[in-house]
C-alpha cells in the first residue's frame, strides 16, 4: 500500500531514524538479505546505537511493523473522504492495481517474507494478527457505511471484509512469489464481484 | 489440500524415501526450521544418500515440491466425478474448510513458509510459477464445464479461476500467520460470491 519510505528523512530522533534506514534496508535487501549491517548502511548515525536500542533483526523488524501500523492507525482519521463506494474501490485499487512501482514491489517482498516468519514465530504472529484486524475493521466500516447509505446490499459487512482482505493478502503474496500472477484478473473480478454481490439494485 | 503424507510409507526407492521423510520432518518442524540431520530422523537408509543426491536443503526442498505437483498432475484424471458445481464445492471445502488437522496445518505452515522463499530465489519461484498455473487451469475447467452444463453465468472462467485462486493462497497464510484468521466467514462469503455472480438464474 505504501509508496516511498514513510519515515520522515530529516528525523532527529534515533528511533525514527532506525526505521527509516529498516524501510530502506528492507526495500533492497527484503527479509532473508537482512542484516544490522545492512541497516547501516541506511542509518546516518553511529551503528553502535542499533545495536544498543535492539537484540538483534527479529526484535528490530517486530519493532518497525508495530510503528508502521501505528501510523496507519493515526492516518485512517485523515482518510480522503468520499461515500462508500469511492472509498472501497480506492482499496481495491491500492491492493489490487495491475502496475507496481519498483520501490513498493521491494517492500512488499520484504512483507511477503516477514509474514511467512508468523509461522513460526509468534512476536510476528501477534503483530499480523493486530494489522489484519485493523485493516478489517477499516473495510468493514467502509461496507457497513454503504449499507447506512444504500448503495449497499444488506450483507454482513465483517464478512466482506474478511474476503477482500484475503484476496489482498494473496495477490501481495502472489505478486513477489510468481512470475504470472494474475493481478488485472483479480482486480476485474473484484467489480464484477463489487457490482453482482454488493451494489443495490 | 493434503491430508497425511502423500509418499507411500513402504517405498522401495530412494528418491521416494526421502520425500517420504522431507514431507514428515516439514510437518515437524516447518521450513525454518529443517535440516538435513532433521529430515534424516524420518529417513529409513543411510543419512549419506541425502547427502549424495542434494546439494542442501533448499535442492532437496524444490524437487520435493515439483514432485508434490507432479503427483497433483497425475490425480487429476482420477478426481471424483460429479457436475461442475459439485467440483467446485468440493474445492472450496477443501481450501476454506473452517477446521484443520493438525497435520494439515504444519503442511501448510511449511508451504507458507516455502512459498516466502521464492520472494527471493528463483527456484521455488518457477516452481509456484508452474503450480499456480496448474491449479488455476484446474479450477478455470471446472466453471468453463459450468457454463456449458447451463449451470453457471457465461463468465471469465481464467478470471473467477484467478480470483479463487488467491483466495486461496490468502486463506492458507492466514491460517498460520494469524492467531484469529477468519476463515468460516471467508467461506461463507464464497457462498454468496457463487451464488450471486455464477449461478444462472
Amino acid at each position: 500500500m505504501s509508496a516511498g519510505n514513510p519515515f520522515p528523512e530529516d528525523a532527529e530522533d534515533t528511533q525514527t531514524a532506525i526505521m527509516r534506514a529498516t524501510f530502506d534496508a528492507l526495500v533492497e535487501y527484503g527479509y532473508a538479505g537482512l542484516t544490522i549491517d545492512r541497516i547501516d548502511e541506511f542509518f546516518p548515525k553511529s551503528k553502535s546505537l542499533l545495536y544498543h536500542h535492539y537484540d538483534g533483526k527479529d526484535d528490530l523488524l517486530v519493532d518497525f511493523l508495530s510503528r508502521m501500523i501505528d501510523d496507519y492507525e493515526a492516518e485512517i482519521d485523515c482518510e480522503t473522504p468520499g461515500d462508500a463506494r469511492e472509498r472501497l474501490d480506492r482499496w481495491l485499487d491500492a491492493i489490487a492495481r495491475p502496475e507496481l512501482a519498483e520501490e513498493d514491489r521491494g517492500f512488499i517482498r520484504a512483507l511477503v517474507e516477514l509474514r511467512a516468519q508468523a509461522a513460526h514465530d509468534e512476536r510476528y504472529r501477534e503483530h499480523f494478527t493486530r494489522s489484519d484486524r485493523f485493516f478489517r475493521g477499516w473495510l468493514a466500516d467502509i461496507i457497513a457505511d454503504g449499507i447506512e447509505e444504500g448503495v449497499f446490499r444488506e450483507v454482513d459487512p465483517e464478512q466482506v471484509a474478511a474476503t477482500i482482505h484475503t484476496i489482498a493478502g494473496g495477490v501481495m503474496t502472489d505478486r513477489v512469489t510468481s512470475d504470472d500472477p494474475q493481478v488485472a484478473d483479480v482486480r476485474a473480478e473484484l467489480d464484477a464481484y463489487v457490482e453482482a454481490r454488493l451494489l443495490a439494485d
